[in-house]
């Protein structure tokens, strides 16, 4: 039994309670709930564990800064707003106090920049060291972003180029040295990465904009992952690969394009836009963000995915992460 | 740093942020926010580690449904009504998937029974065999009890004799051999603990009860904490003790009431009730639910607690889990 099969077995386990409140269940990047006739709640949680998600070479603050930006990055894919979240904590026997509150005021520090209040958690003796973080937002019904929804002939595009997370990686594990400012870029965005919040936020308010998913597990995986979802077939015609990664992929002799799509952690969004609103979407989005969204593909109708290389198309393969397999962290 | 230390320093970490949306934030059972003007919703997070919270010893399906009980719980001590709840698994390399699924249909089962929807979670690699559950739940905003709120003179009440899960406990682990009914109906409270969902709620719709919190760690560590969120001294007068935790202190030569005292994960309800209204307050709760309130002691103005013996009142001390001495979980 593989993650996929485990994961559809728990699900059918938990679909036989029917809650007309319940909007969203199992297998997006977040459940949702209407708590009220005008709002939505979308909920969402992470489980990261030492020598499983990341080591302690890390460091504390990157430790928790990862752990939040994950979370938050969920809510992001949803278009929603951060509202509380909860955090449970396991902490082995020898543990040094001050390492863990350095890790969880690192959390708490990004917390506080999207205001996500901490309501409530708790701490636990564990052999490991491991963080549970629940994360609730909140949504208007009309703008709630699904990664089912994509229609034949959307473009696909990401809020940016890729790789950098993985090109971070990298180099804190010794595999390559970059030239100085690229090492410290790919560094930071695999340490610190940014949770789109407010990019999530605002392609959320398009209705030209059909799903959203968060960049998490690679492109090749979230791609076909929304591609499964929405009943489509994706096809990529052009990976936006980051200068890190591109010189994180040629100091070790890897082709770029399967360098990015096997590249997870960069918690950029991606989305399926109308493609006759994409050219204005476009616009709009540099003007609000300083840099333009980059299309990477389209959707058609069929299932599965491929990509156009030079010798036409091949099919695409998930290359990112299997959650049970490589140790990363399905979302909720 | 003990753990008490440490979530003082972890609570003010996280306080900086203030969201007046927020209505209860560390510190209770569970956190309760209000997504619109006529609801409150509360949340609450546990996470259970192999060899720290439970042993494989225990069996799968009693593993799912202590956790699952001990999240529904917190939602009954807040007088919530269950609504949604998200499950983080932690899965060991060479597990058998099939125990997996076990455990979590008890859960399920266990969620079902109480409206409970499982809407999403995470299947991650772990050292050890690991739940983190957080449980959503819903209550009016008047009827929402917290840990503080009891007044002096409020009379303390459980929902039942306690005990019968550390009976279970040691009969489960061979420290006691107790006479046939009373076995099963230890090993039962030990492995199927039933949260008070409904004399929770019951309790909740009711002025004269001014605070109300589980009975996850014991009696006097609960009462202790009641009384110190409220501001109040407490006086245990009485204890509960059920007839298999009578039996299974006896067989080892230890005072049952010191054995209750410490004895935790009962789930039996504590209450703070004003003292006119007990009366006919218990006897409606007797004809509702079969079996009437426990009265344990009084509260007063003061602080810290009594219990009052043969030779007059002496301190009362908490006995029950430090959950990072001894391993069990606080709550959110």
């Amino acid at each position: 039994m593989n993650e996929t099969e485990l994961i559809a077995a728990l699900s059918a386990l938990s679909e036989s309670s029917t809650n007309r409140k319940i909007l969203v269940g199992i297998g997006d990047d977040a459940a949702a709930w209407r708590p009220s006739r005008s709002r939505l709640s979308v909920i969402s949680t992470d489980a990261l564990i030492e020598g499983v998600h990341f080591t302690r070479a890390l460091g504390n603050e990157a430790i928790g800064h990862r752990a939040m930006a994950a979370n938050l990055s969920d809510l992001a894919a949803m278009g929603a707003r951060p509202v509380l979240c909860t955090i449970a904590l396991g902490v082995p026997r020898d543990e040094l106090h001050e390492g863990v509150l350095e890790m969880y005021a690192a959390g708490a520090r990004l917390a506080r920049e999207y205001n996500l209040t901490i309501v409530g958690g708790d701490v636990a003796r564990s052999p490991v060291l491991m963080l549970c973080i629940t994360v609730v937002g909140e949504v208007r019904p009309t703008r709630m972003k699904r990664r089912a929804g994509a229609k034949p002939g959307d473009l696909i595009a990401t809020t940016g180029a890729l790789g950098a997370s993985r090109a971070g990686l990298d180099v804190s594990q010794g595999r390559v040295h970059l030239r100085d400012g690229l090492q410290d870029v790919a560094l930071r965005a695999h340490c610190f990465p940014q949770p789109r919040l407010a990019m999530g936020a605002w392609l959320a308010a398009s209705q030209s904009v059909h799903a959203m998913t968060d960049l998490s597990d690679g492109l090749s995986t979230d791609v076909l992952h929304m591609a499964r979802s929405s009943g489509r077939r994706a096809i990529l015609e052009r990976v936006p690969v980051s200068s890190s990664a591109l010189a994180a992929a040629s100091a070790q002799g890897m082709d770029a394009t399967e360098y990015v799509l096997a590249a997870g952690e960069d918690y950029e969004l991606l989305v399926a836009i109308a493609p006759r609103a994409f050219r204005y979407l476009n616009s709009r989005f540099t003007k609000r963000f300083g840099s333009g969204l980059e299309c990477v593909g389209r959707f058609e109708a069929g299932e599965g995915g491929a990509i156009v290389g030079s010798s036409g198309e091949v099919p695409l393969k998930a290359s990112g992460w299997d959650h049970l397999r490589r140790g990363d962290s399905a979302g909720s």
